[in-house]
């Protein structure tokens, strides 16, 4: 269950001649990009490099469609694996590991709030075309304010967080259309003079995930891409293929998936450290001679790695939850999905408290020379640190506790 | 994923008339016989009293042969489902859910350690018989010692602890005959006057359970019962089925089951009592209607209960390669049996950690009023406690880190 | 700091002959105390025996007049000693601790709520004739009811919970007189028709405190042992002598000392037990001869006792604010009394959660035979599980989290 | 208890026209210090800005010769002040603290080793000339190499970390005489060609500190000059005033109030944060106007607080044991030491632990925005987990465990 950082990637950037067949195969074909990233991770990191080459890595290797259909040259695999390769990803760089993670998630949203036929569009152009995805709904920031124009939608406002930024190919918007109350969400072109990224983002961690503020001013969009209207006689109405709230227990799957993924990326770095680098203590009694037989370095990894294990094994459960609600996504009941969410929000909470266990515990056995800045192994407790502050968690642990002592399910809303 | 302690039982003890045919009917079973234990378990624990009652309960349910043929009138359930039966049962009363998982350990054992004919053999009796099993096999004490007869085996010694003793049917013994290092298992009937349990089973918790001393003063074994041996022309030879380690990894996994059946009945009980009877603090600017809205409550539940999920999912986790080992047990590798064994021994690390954490805590979100003798809460911690330090924890967690850090696996002993 | 509780008690129970004239040689005698407790503190708290042979112990010991004047016979000792008079005795006997402590604040009542008449009086009698206090003040249930009668103050009413019970000489009623907002506190003669101990005590811990519930029905005081109240023109009217609400960071600081000394007798008895009948675990690479040298029981040991010496060090420094009040308790602004209070809920929590990871953790460096029922290592957790619900220790953090955030003290209460 | 960092500094850096004459009053100083750094200090961090000014503004302020003699010049303090002054400085900038506290140590040093004619010549010196010492003796290089020339001694050889540096005007230097087992300590002036320092420190935190490498090629020293050594028949033998093992204690006190401080830093700028920028949480039925009233945040500043606080009393208890030591340092036994060295090691722990966790968590309190580079909070526990791991907190632990177990105090070595 570890992700071994250190083994050689077995190919250069971009030299994949093949694609993967099974789950398996995507699983190690995100652990070999995840080498690769990881290689120079925290000098990208700390230059706040645009991530562009790695956008173009992650659609070399496929793992850009590993969700688009086989017939139009995509893997055709499901969440579980989808999130595995989250994981992976993000062992080997958090950054990257957010950008494919919400990538998948507005690729997959069209599933969820188109009609059909936006469904099929998107998914084979999307797919053929290789769009990397990126978002700017932030939900906390007032909804782009959407002009009805007739024919099209005019998108106008700012919003002070997006994800991925210039490095996607496509930005999903989200606004109100004036005087109503109809939210429209729509696919459009990043590359547009009428979207301006503030190049604002400069954090602690997860700092190339092109998350800054976006100005939007003027995006036209026709009416047939507002993601789930038809033209009724009564105008366009909103008719979705499913119930639309699906989208949130998964984004934040994705997280939990990306927080663990970064926790592994810091157990595995830490473990290749302590092996090769890390000296015994010879100020004790109980000398040994090799950090390695050190008993408290011993068990500090069993610890840290027991817990980890734990935490992944639940993010494996919600997993499974997800994917039984998508094998019947237009008949979820709230029940299932209010279920899915309680034990996705247990596993955040669990995979949080972990990761930042084990991004702190790391140094305890890897000494004080890994403080170095060549080392860069506060990487993953930037990283952690930044994304888990996404909503508060202990809301997240009231969330669990009203349903464990009350059976009380959340109302969905954007963070539940 | 909870288990319910407060559902009726919909059964008087020993009124069911069907039996389950799928796992989930056998969880179900499970439960029903948890939540009758789990009426008087606080006052059966007090009184010391011998669980007679309990095993019959066991029996009539249909647990006691959960693992037996379904041609010998057994359940034919797989380990999966027999561990979450020890689990759903120890939510009810821990000491009955370790009775129950000893029962399952020794009557799976003949499976691991006999040869064909005897696996064939105890499998049918011991399933239309209804035997429960216990245990006479304490490795830290000294091997009992068999005087070779020629066609029988005596077995002489004591043992500071066994499990099940006078209310089992059979009780498995071991021991090496006397001037060689053959070590011998052999399966014999409980009630018989060369076996005298001393009755000196008084603890902390766990005190149903009937772990006494034993004295063994002239059991006779016929050769043939041997567990293993065949006859040879060179006398009788050790010949097992499989790799004979294989019970290790199952009985700890095993333990990690009655712990998290522990933690659940304690969160069950504290919840209930939360619910009905825990009133809100007056003394505080942010007042409350109700005790379950205090944010501090909830929060805790959430904590609690997130973390218990998280340890169960690892344990279910460890069970997929305990399936996995015995659907080819006479060809599993060390490097299998020793990796379940590492994820095990992380799953019980995190449940004890998790465990005794809940037993504690929940008293936090019950009150004062909770420390009644009458309400006794206490069980669990007391459980728990008790039986977590059958092998240093600390140990164990050195174990899981010498996997992590160095990839080496365990080497096969009575606890590892 | 480690009160040791292995050391011989000097002395046999009552054969003291000398009075200790130093804080320090008082320290002594409380260690002495303990130990004599100690012996059969476990036996004692199974058997819910009234602990008359103790409160006698602590008669001749002493200690029950310790805070008395010199010039009555007491030991005129300040509350710096007093509490760690009561860690010490808790370490042996946390139940008689408690009855100590509870007597403690009792006994100095009277110094803030009476009249200088009525404080000059009180503390001559009680040290003269060495009473013993017990208080039926227990804020969450309803107060009693005193009917006026002129010349005497008539209680009736009843109490779930007192302390003291059938062993103090004296017991402190408060009700509010009829009609009135008027709160009057008297000191009433235990021994008496009118009051009568409902003997319900039994308790997860802290048994022998007798602290169960009380009917009063008819005890009678006359006004002038109506503590605070003078005569004047306009009837009795309450003047006394200091701001009234020190006694509850008092009441509270005695629980964190109660707390500490319970931790410090797990930590020594298990440190005892340790070293005399702990085995090394046989199943490790990293063989040791000796438990003793086995690095988790030391580096055990040695996190127990940090953070035990930390809770302590900051119990120490909110007496010196206590002292400091006590100096000019006259004068004593909110601000001083707030400040004081809030340290000391921030030592409560800290000693609660020390204490019960004492008491917890212990187990796993004495091993699975020290949950023999004949060992009683239970006892601690017990005690501290049950006496730390007193109030929610959430609150108390929300309490010191309100002024470490906002500045803002708590508003005074019976629990703040 | 808490550092004010949000007060104003009352004085623009270099402005003080008077000295304070009360530890309070310096302990104010150094609050004001603290506040002027920290106005910058994640600024100077980032850009590895060589503290030049900082360190003038230490002397200006008086507080380079807190210890100094004041017949000389100096505030004459003691440790007890001087250990609070590095913590206060500490909580503006860990950095600054650790320079201070490296020099008093050094500055002190002398009265430990030293002749009694050196060290009234040294305190002399230093205090009216407000040198600032650093130090190039980490124990875990290889010696210097001296080459005893007759009158001089030449110092040869490398060391892989010195503190100080650059902005030293004295460097205390150790080595040992070739061909001897005689350990030398000698101070020279830092600003000499034969030191080199080179400029290598670029790590996680403490990164002002001047702390890297230093090449020390042909360094000499009069005979005179060599700490503790004085000239007999025999030739120069080392005849120092004290037991020379207390300055390992003493350090390693000096390690603990950084920490504390450090941690200090953390929890007021978080406050100030908190207060002034963080939004309530909208998502939740339990809806707050102010992030100041939702009780996570309230009670997780409360946990903090506490532990924070408890961690402080124990470093101010070891601080009365410093100071008892070196009231008698003459005369000083292995048990005295060796028990305030085991205090110290247990605050250490405490302190570290604590730091760690609250460095950690006011994240949780402030929000996702105050991940924003600009905002630094991440400086503390960058500084933090960075000086922390100086020594294996483990053997510190196991140190303590020793000592509570078995009674065993730890041999002097360069870390106990």
């Amino acid at each position: 269950m570890t992700a071994d950082l250190t083994a050689p990637a077995g190919t250069a950037a971009g030299g994949w001649t093949d694609r993967p067949t099974t789950p398996e195969g995507w699983l190690d074909r995100a652990r070999q990009v995840a080498t690769t990233l990881a290689a120079d991770a925290v000098e990208r990191d700390r230059a706040l490099a645009v991530p562009t080459a790695e956008v173009r890595l992650l659609k070399e290797s496929g793992l850009v469609t590993l969700l688009g259909p086989v017939a139009h040259g995509g893997a055709g695999q499901d969440w579980t694996t989808a999130l595995r390769v989250i994981r992976a990803v993000s062992a080997g760089d958090g950054s990257i590991g957010q950008l494919l993670g919400y990538h998948y998630l507005w690729f997959w949203a069209v599933r969820l709030v188109g009609t059909p036929e936006q469904i099929a569009a998107v998914e084979e152009q999307a797919t053929r075309e290789e769009w990397f995805f990126g978002g700017a709904v932030n939900p906390r920031d007032a909804d782009l304010v959407i002009a009805d124009e007739g024919d099209e939608l005019v998108f106008r406002g700012e919003k002070s967080f997006s994800t991925g930024g210039r490095v996607s190919d496509v930005t999903v918007l989200e606004g109100v259309i004036e005087g109503t109350e109809k939210h429209v969400f729509a696919i459009v072109p990043t590359d547009q003079p009428a979207i301006r990224f503030k190049g604002d983002w400069d954090t602690l961690g997860q700092r190339l995930t092109e998350s800054g503020g976006v100005v939007v001013d003027g995006v036209r969009v026709p009416w047939e891409a507002a993601a789930g209207y038809v033209r009724t006689d009564a105008g366009w109405e909103f008719r979705p293929r499913v119930y639309n709230t699906l989208n949130v227990p998964l984004i934040q799957l994705i997280f939990v998936n990306l927080y663990l993924g970064i926790a592994e990326g810091a157990l595995a770095t830490a473990a290749t450290y302590t092996r090769d680098k890390t000296r015994p203590w010879p100020y004790t009694p109980d000398l040994k001679e090799s950090a390695t037989e050190e008993f408290y370095i011993l068990e500090t990894y069993g610890d840290l790695r027991s817990k980890l294990w734990a935490a992944e094994a639940l993010a494996e459960r919600a997993a499974t939850l997800i994917e039984a609600i998508n094998a019947h996504a237009d008949t979820v009941t709230e029940q299932e999905r209010g279920e899915a969410e309680v034990v996705i929000a247990a596993a955040k909470q669990v995979a949080i408290d972990v990761g930042l266990e084990v991004a702190t515990r790391v140094y305890d056995v890897t000494g004080a020379r890994a403080t170095a800045t060549s080392v860069g192994l506060d990487i993953h407790w930037r990283n952690l640190r930044t994304h888990s502050l996404h909503d508060p968690v202990a809301h997240k642990r009231a969330e669990v506790g009203r349903y464990a002592l009350l059976g009380e399910l959340p109302a969905p809303s954007w963070y539940t």
